[in-house]
């Protein structure tokens, strides 16, 4: 019922009739459940339906490719891929460089594996490239970044906006609700505006006795962030929080707070072992962290669905040459304190 | 190395150790790509590994269970179902009493599934038995609606404020960004509070010609709908659009603006057939619906991802007792037209 044809709706009209007759009379307190399956299937079947191939080949595709991040997003990948039965690989450029992620994405492309999880370095660098692969057959989803104008089947990320709400709670909770508060900020990130955006919302709509004093960008240079928050600190010596939207920028700012002796406490996101590290001797109060073992677990799930075809939306979606599964995935986020933070190193 | 233990770090740290190995020396260019995996596994490991058992049995609960809405959901979870080799059954009450719908879900537990897909009427009513279902092993999620204080393991939905906001755009481009707009609302219901929110959220930002005029509750009622739409033409003749957060108040809105021979459009939501059939014949402009295939197909592999134990996040849900997967899924919504209406129908 679930081979995969041309005419998706007629296929539908078939199984939503079969569907009618299961429902009716499905009453609930006096009737027992109608049994809407023929029974469940032979094992071969259930192979045939769900899971790959041992041939089939899943690549994950990123930039700064050695970075803590991926790690965790790589084991969430192969997990999924090992419970299919079908083999997972990692690839990604050293740097940046969104020609040189190009050339590696292309690289994957020409070993014609079934499908690719890529986190775009730029997202439009990657329209064409995408919607190449997608026509050679080769499903690609994204996550973490995303190229929206593309043909990529979704987008599995977390809700950064939402997480600078919840840093916003947590911060007050920890400073009693009050307190001058300095930020240092990558405004031209999507991801680590949302952060910032997230929590001065949060801090306008319910502290009113917190409030913004000093703001700053360091560039993910870790010394650049300590010299910031050391003048912030000079001219704010009851500075009570300093408010980071990444890793580097919450490693400097723990130095400098360290080294001025005062009270201040550090929030920052992202935990690599060194931020781990300078979160449980105390230098950062803690720390925001996307779910990445489930940014790769639902990205390996979400290709591999698309591709057995398996989901037949009743939409426009091929007409409209859409994605036939869900738009984007909240892959979900933690705090990192002293107390949990060992289970959070990937080494 | 994916068995459920007690000691999920543990497990993680010796994945963890042979991944650090797997990336070692995986650069870009230059090296060919590290098979991380150690091969793909015999077909007896997979089955193991993801898929059920065919005694397996996994509900789906709703209330006002002859909707038409929950047939399409249940299309997808029984797609996902067959997929995996378990039997899939729907149950629910004929109203919306929470009692009542609380002893359907009982009687389910009862018959000890494996897991429950759950629409709970009203939130606070299922946070105990929802809680107890857990404790005695059966997996829940929701759907649709949800019951956020209990220990569900995560919750499926649309993003009804995103919603509001593409039909702003959608209304916009057929009024050419102007006219006098007449709201039907629900606000005690969180979903349509949040159809309204956002889109007069996008009208104010984007939309300085359109203007709210008038705004009614008509409690699901088509003809009390018909009534006080009747009541804004008359107050304003030159009223340019219904804008409606169900189907009931879309079709009496409908009515009445066919009735007052106006150029009134009307837009509203949930594409029952009957709605669907006022929109085909002109008397809706269009209906924005709720990918409710993805709504089912996704409950059920969140269920059997739960059970399976594969996913291991690094992260406290453990200690914290929360869930491993993702805290929330969105999936996705639809514009229902004249021109792809015949694909929505599920009758």
């Amino acid at each position: 019922m679930f081979v995969k044809t041309g005419r998706g709706i007629t296929m539908l009209l078939v199984i939503v009739m079969t569907l009618a007759i299961g429902l009716i009379g499905c009453t609930s307190e006096t009737a027992a459940p109608k049994e809407t399956t023929t029974g469940a299937k032979a094992a071969a079947e259930v192979m045939a339906g769900f899971a790959g191939s041992p041939t089939d080949e899943y690549y994950m595709c990123t930039f700064y490719q050695g970075a803590d991040y991926w790690k965790g997003v790589f084991i969430g990948f192969k997990q999924a891929g090992d419970a299919l039965g079908v083999k997972t690989f990692y690839m990604g450029c050293d740097d940046g460089d969104a020609a040189k992620q190009v050339a590696v994405f292309e690289q994957i492309v020409a070993k014609k594996p079934k499908g690719i999880a890529l986190s775009p370095t730029v997202a439009d660098a990657f329209v064409e490239p995408i919607n190449k692969a997608m026509e050679a057959g080769i499903a690609v989803s994204c996550f973490a970044s995303d190229s929206p104008d593309s043909k990529r089947i979704t987008w599995i990320t977390s809700d950064d906006y939402r997480a600078g709400g919840e840093a916003a709670d947590f911060c007050a909770k920890a400073l009693g609700g009050k307190g001058k508060i300095g930020i240092l900020e990558r405004p031209a990130q999507n991801n680590h505006a949302a952060r910032i955006d997230g929590f001065e919302a949060r801090i306008k709509e319910k502290y009113p006795d917190m409030k913004v004093v000093a703001r700053g960008q360091a560039e993910g240079d870790q010394t650049k962030a300590a010299s910031l928050t050391s003048a912030m600190i000079q001219a704010n010596p009851d500075l009570a929080l300093m408010y980071c939207s990444a890793g580097m920028e919450g490693m400097g700012a723990g130095t400098a707070v360290k080294e001025a002796k005062t009270n201040a406490k550090v929030f920052c996101y992202d935990a690599d072992p060194a931020v781990i590290d300078m979160v449980k001797d105390g230098t950062i109060l803690a720390c925001m962290h996307p779910n990445t073992v489930n940014q790769g677990f639902w990205s390996m799930m979400a290709l591999m669905t698309y591709n057995k075809g398996i989901i037949n939306p009743i939409s426009d979606w091929k007409q409209a040459g859409r994605s036939p599964i869900f738009p984007m995935m909240n892959n979900g986020l933690d705090i990192v304190t002293k107390d949990n933070g060992d289970a959070f190193y990937v080494k």
